[in-house]
């Protein structure tokens, strides 16, 4: 069975995500809809982008991954749909694909054309539903689009090494439902550049000397010591791989978060440094 | 396979609408469920009716729509269920319905019986999961109710036409997840009045020339240019053709929405002008 | 067709639900997932044991339900899995399934050890993912694990009733989403001490004579003598048949609710007297 998935910033009152699955299970009843949000703040590529990057791989090949995030047409925005490692994502061509094939060369673009053989009336949802539901069944991309070559790059937060390779340079680019912010930095990159080197972070006024492997990486890891971690700060890297800064065990609503709690926000600077 | 849509208020902390999901699935595992929300505004049977009549014909045929808001019997109102469209509706008789039939007559209409045929201690959600897998399976709808001629209405908000057909007074019925007021003033009613002339949108003190058809229906409809809009108030046929009151990409938790920049709120009322 | 429900504190904004979806669906396309909630408070064993003893029986026999509240491995929490009552329970030993087993004994229960089997940067949710479809499609327990006698027994707030069976002293453990105040005693529990007799409900300075067996539980139970107590303190029992104080017909983001309203908190004392 064909599974579809949904990321868009459309919320959770209104109709809009519900209606779009009634609109794929009109064409396609056997097919399995997943939700990977509905609360990307609102308009934001970035975050959407995140969130798809880290997301798609954990879906078998084959699947088509919708993106409803500032999906307008205007003059210099179409409609596109990318094959890209064997999965496909379909969403307008406002760079938030580009974090995608800035790792990875695209299999298959086409900028999506039906629109004009839909029925009168209908919207970016039918749309949306009619690429997916044709793709989720096997069919042809060159039926709904014409291929073109490349899809915007997004002006993403890369993160950047120093020439003699001291330090790396990222930013937070996402702030999860807990308050941990995510980087840009993944640990394979730190890897890579750190050539067996010890390292530290470093953010604000802060300094962190080791990124813990999980939430659990303490020597003394007894649940009444790791209770006792509650509030403190710490490195680590998140499940997807992603340096993260987070407070132990935070609780947003109650005792407050990085976000909160270290004052970060979205873009700011994370260093890793390394000592010889 | 069939389709069962809930639209509640049941919020999205509690059990309730996991629950209601095992019990279906316990009567007839093979079919789709499809969540139109759960959180409308408590017990508002206005904001449940407008968002199910923008969302229910986006679903095949044969649909079957869970309502639960507002919906306890007591002694003067009653569980029903519904044929209304080729669609099938159940919820309490509390005029959540009455926005339907208002437009079209209901194809048959029964009062739910079925409540003392239920082992004891069932509730409200076994009989509409007992009453929908039943409709769902293709059963008929006598077998589960007693047939009624009529439904209530509810006091619905309906625009209304001055003698001279100079201008339409509607009001805001709803508020959607990006603080855009939609009222229930339609582009067809709108269409049927004006007979082909030209009209304006008034409320409050504000005065908006023309309505969009959508969120690029600009001249310069660059990227750079629709971006720069940002913050304008418009006007705009939303995505189900009702007149709506919008700040242009607008994002409630940053910027102010309509709701709360031009100080908009449900039953305000949002005038249609013609001019000769 | 298989269930497999999904409990956890993941919040509704990241994507950690979406991609266990996934995973599951990679394994097993042909399974009925369901949320029970996302919105758990945070790390909160207590409230997602409540939610979870209410909600289970509601799910056919057989199915799956996976809980991710602070479900990180550590020195002396394990991963379990547990046949109880005909349904199996996957999640960490941290005290919420002690709740469950304080009624009843577990059929089974086996200690997780596919972690090494896994391949390597495998997650939580891979283990998770890989137990539920196991567990699902009919595998043996023993094939994911090794039996273990006993599970740990929460720190649970448990009803009291004093040596003379004069008063039951329970206590509020869940807030729901309509602010109302949940406690741990049920309605079997109040009639096997009242033999009988009277009771009535007392918690800070406040008293309440009469335990309502639903919303329409009143003498005049006409829908305009109904709305006119909008905003009453009143007990009841709810639909799990736990007693309830609640506000009739509360809506916290407008009028208030038990916890706003009364200034009840989790935890907080509630009184079942006897009269002779």
């Amino acid at each position: 069975m064909s599974i579809i998935t949904l990321t868009t910033d459309y919320g959770l009152k209104d109709h809009f995500a519900g209606i779009l699955k009634g609109k794929i299970f009109s064409i396609l009843p056997e097919t399995n809809i997943v939700d990977i949000t509905h609360t990307i703040d609102k308009f934001n590529v970035l975050e959407a982008s995140y969130l798809l990057s880290v997301s798609y791989a954990h879906f078998p090949k084959g699947t088509v991954h919708i993106v409803c995030v500032d999906a307008s047409r205007n003059a210099d925005t179409v409609h596109v749909a990318m094959l890209y490692d064997g999965h496909y994502f379909i969403g307008a061509d406002n760079g938030i694909f580009g974090g995608l094939t800035s790792k990875l060369n695209a299999e298959k673009i086409v900028q999506i054309n039906i629109h004009d053989r839909l029925i009168n009336g209908s919207s970016d949802l039918d749309v949306f539903a009619t690429v997916a539901t044709h793709l989720a069944k096997g069919g042809e991309m060159n039926v709904i689009g014409a291929p073109i070559i490349e899809i915007k790059k997004m002006n993403v937060l890369v993160p950047i090494v120093d020439q003699n390779a001291k330090f790396i340079r990222g930013n937070v680019v996402y702030i999860d439902d807990f308050g941990n912010c995510v980087t840009n930095i993944s640990k394979s990159y730190i890897e890579e550049i750190a050539k067996g080197r010890q390292f530290s972070i470093r953010f604000s006024s802060h300094s962190i000397k080791k990124v813990k492997n999980n939430y659990s990486d303490f020597k003394d890891n007894s649940s009444a010591a790791l209770n006792a971690m509650a509030g403190n700060e710490i490195a680590i890297f998140n499940q997807d791989n992603f340096l993260e800064i987070a407070i132990y065990r935070s609780n947003p609503s109650r005792s407050g978060s990085a976000q909160t709690l270290l004052g970060l926000k979205i873009q700011d600077v994370v260093i890793v440094e390394f000592t010889e």
